[in-house]
């Protein structure tokens, strides 16, 4: 098998066979298949596709590139959530407990935040003394003890999606959803749950620009899941303003905290998304048998407050100090040199937000990182006090920056009042959910 | 300038400007950009093509990636021929001691031969004593005296097609029509003539499998020309079968001597050929007002020997043994171990050659070279004895084997075999000539 005779068929829009992509995937993790005719078969598939059997293929042949996450012994529906990544969506630190909360199994990996996006595991972080790296037999025992663990990945998993999508950043070959969607599925079934619920982000903070894209992706990873034998369900959903109000990582633990304390109003946009995605897990689970069902078992485990002791169990169970889980204490680790309020300075309507600017407004405080290497500062970032469709007058805060380190203050301000468009007219209202695309 | 919002921009069909070409192709010959983004821009090109301006600054950004010869210091019209390469094509040997005889100036560099085509280069090199690499002065001092000499390629010419055609060669990015243009374009044109006339060869023995694919070259070379002011004639030309009768070195400068003796009848495709691509170059030189007067102009310098003389000349100048020009002697350079006959061994017509397998047989047989360094053997090779139409009973000849080391023979006698179909029925007659495309 040779690896021309790959590029030379998919640059004649044939679809590559089983053999041929494991070959290579293999080749080229292995160090067999050089760079430039990856490159060249790469952006062959960017141009000219590949069909879902061939999509199921690459995800299969690069979930097995490297160590598979065998939850076997862990009773019950292991159920993982992911997102495709966003602004002020912190909604992994409330779902993950409230599902264990409502008899689920979430044993998730989970990773760091990069650019203008937040990592759940960077999130966890800003507790004082939480370890997210635990060996893989002190995450079953979490797991088997509480019914939740939340931990960053361990292992050498998918290192064939490591090497190709460094490959695809520097070949314009990203923009490609087949290969996006491999690259999410092979990570995913690596970590070894048996259902999986995606939330697809659309709109300007989201990698997927328009609802189209997105319910493309989101279909051809639902077909890849029933390829590969797991129930997955996606959903596709609104990034064309933070989904919470804060931006930044305690921020974003404090959002989760008055969640699942039921100090937010069930109308808010986290709150809602939180309950669509538990509401889907726990299908997936066979934990309730319809959506009205779900909803009901997750909102009476935030009444009761059941998700919240969960999610102080995790919290105790990786090291990290659990008194900050009372929603009275949270605030401690939001405590900054200064906070600075950044005005709308005219009257009008908020039109739109340039969601991916304000993440990097709060990146810039130090809530996110350029580079893999930077350190980032728990307590900064941004908190929102207006939504699109709210009007303002010139002294409405638009947000307020909490600032450790000033140098980049006037940056973050900038780009705040540049992201947030504001005018006269009544923005067209965009659905928070576009629509839910479920196993068969 | 990013190399990646070029890939982008070509992902996305949009045109490179003249400024992203030059930074593409400096910036690939310096190692400044990596082979694997290059890779990804080659393919993105081969899918999503170049229109005829980014094709034209391609081709100059290449033409001036090094040398670029200068012949302005030579009199006259320099005119240029090139094929894009096929099976028993000596045209080159025959038109330009033709062209100098008529008064043209020929300033030629010329190839070597690799896998089943022929190069003048090593055809020239049959003459014992002859020497293809000239200075550039010496070079000079031959065209300056007899207005015609075909060298090995000197100096650093077009380093960047090197480059960029040995990444094509791995990346499934060689049958790329744009590509392929500014590839010969630029060589010809750093070549320094005023006017070029091309062969583009068509059929079974030639890179172009289709009249279609080959008259898109043509057109697309022609317009290069007009877009980089030099005059450019392109001849779109059958080559379903052999050219001439011999395949091989010495054997086709036999063939080149015989028809500027006048020993071939003008009815001969080689024949034919010659004199139409000779008429073009003459045409091009402004040394004839159109085809029949430069055709009546060529067949007097073969009839008076003016083109034989002319030979012999550039032979004796470039220090080979010149008595060999005689069509009496040329005999001896083809002497060799032994002469074997491949015979028909059934009756029937010749319906079909596989062009490029009897090209292979005569490689093996040591008259062409599998990678570059190989050795070739200027006696060995094949005379042809039929042609596709022909007809055959059991005991005639399809050609003769000319044999010196008998390794291969039967190599070399199973694809001659293999190569030529005979059936009962008349096959299509295929035209020599399928078109010529002149720039306005």
């Amino acid at each position: 098998m040779r690896i021309i005779d790959c590029i030379d068929k998919k640059v004649e829009k044939l679809p590559l066979t089983t053999e041929e992509i494991r070959f290579v995937v293999e080749g080229y993790t292995k160090g067999q298949i050089p760079d430039e005719q990856m490159a060249a078969l790469l952006m062959a598939i960017r141009l000219n596709e590949m069909d879902d059997r061939e999509t199921a293929d690459l995800t299969y042949a690069m979930m097995h590139s490297g160590d598979v996450v065998d939850l076997s012994d862990i009773d019950g529906v292991k159920v993982d959530k992911h997102s495709t990544g966003g602004v002020g969506d912190t909604t992994t630190l409330v779902v993950a407990p409230l599902v264990a909360a409502c008899g689920g199994v979430v044993a998730k990996m989970s990773g760091r935040g990069l650019s203008f996006t937040g990592g759940t595991i960077d999130k966890l972080e800003s507790f004082p003394g939480l370890n997210v790296e635990q060996s893989p037999e002190h995450f079953r025992r979490i797991v088997n003890d509480i019914g939740v663990a939340v931990i960053g990945q361990s292992g050498n998993l998918v290192p064939a999606d490591k090497l190709i999508y460094a490959l695809r950043d520097v070949t314009g070959t990203v923009r490609s959803i087949p290969l996006i969607a491999s690259s999410i599925m092979s990570k995913k079934l690596a970590a070894g749950s048996d259902a999986i619920v995606l939330d697809v982000k659309t709109g300007n903070g989201a990698f997927m620009r328009t609802p189209e894209e997105a319910v493309d992706l989101a279909r051809l990873m639902v077909a890849l899941g029933k390829h590969l034998d797991r129930s997955v369900t996606a959903v596709v959903t609104d990034m064309n303003q933070p989904l919470g109000m804060a931006i930044g990582n305690a921020l974003e633990v404090r959002d989760a905290i008055e969640l699942l304390s039921n100090r937010i109003s069930p109308e808010d946009p986290l709150y809602r998304l939180c309950l669509t995605l538990g509401a889907e897990m726990l299908m997936l689970s066979g934990l309730a048998q319809n959506e009205e069902e779900a909803v009901a078992r997750l909102q009476e485990a935030i009444v009761n407050g059941a998700g919240l002791a969960k999610f102080k169990a995790m919290v105790k169970a990786m090291g990290g100090d659990e008194r900050y889980c009372d929603p009275d204490h949270i605030d401690e680790l939001c405590k900054v040199q200064k906070k600075v309020p950044v005005y709308a300075g005219r009257v009008g309507i908020v039109q739109a937000m340039d969601t991916e600017e304000l993440g990097k407004a709060a990146q810039v405080l130090g809530a996110g990182r350029e580079r893999k290497e930077d350190p980032i500062d728990p307590a900064v970032g941004i908190v929102m006090n207006v939504r699109v469709g709210d009007s303002v007058s010139k002294d409405t805060p638009l947000c307020t920056l909490y600032i450790n380190d000033d140098t980049n203050e006037q940056d973050s301000i900038n780009r705040v009042i540049s992201a947030v468009k504001i005018g006269t007219s009544s923005p067209e209202e965009k659905p928070l959910i576009y629509t839910i695309i479920r196993g068969e």
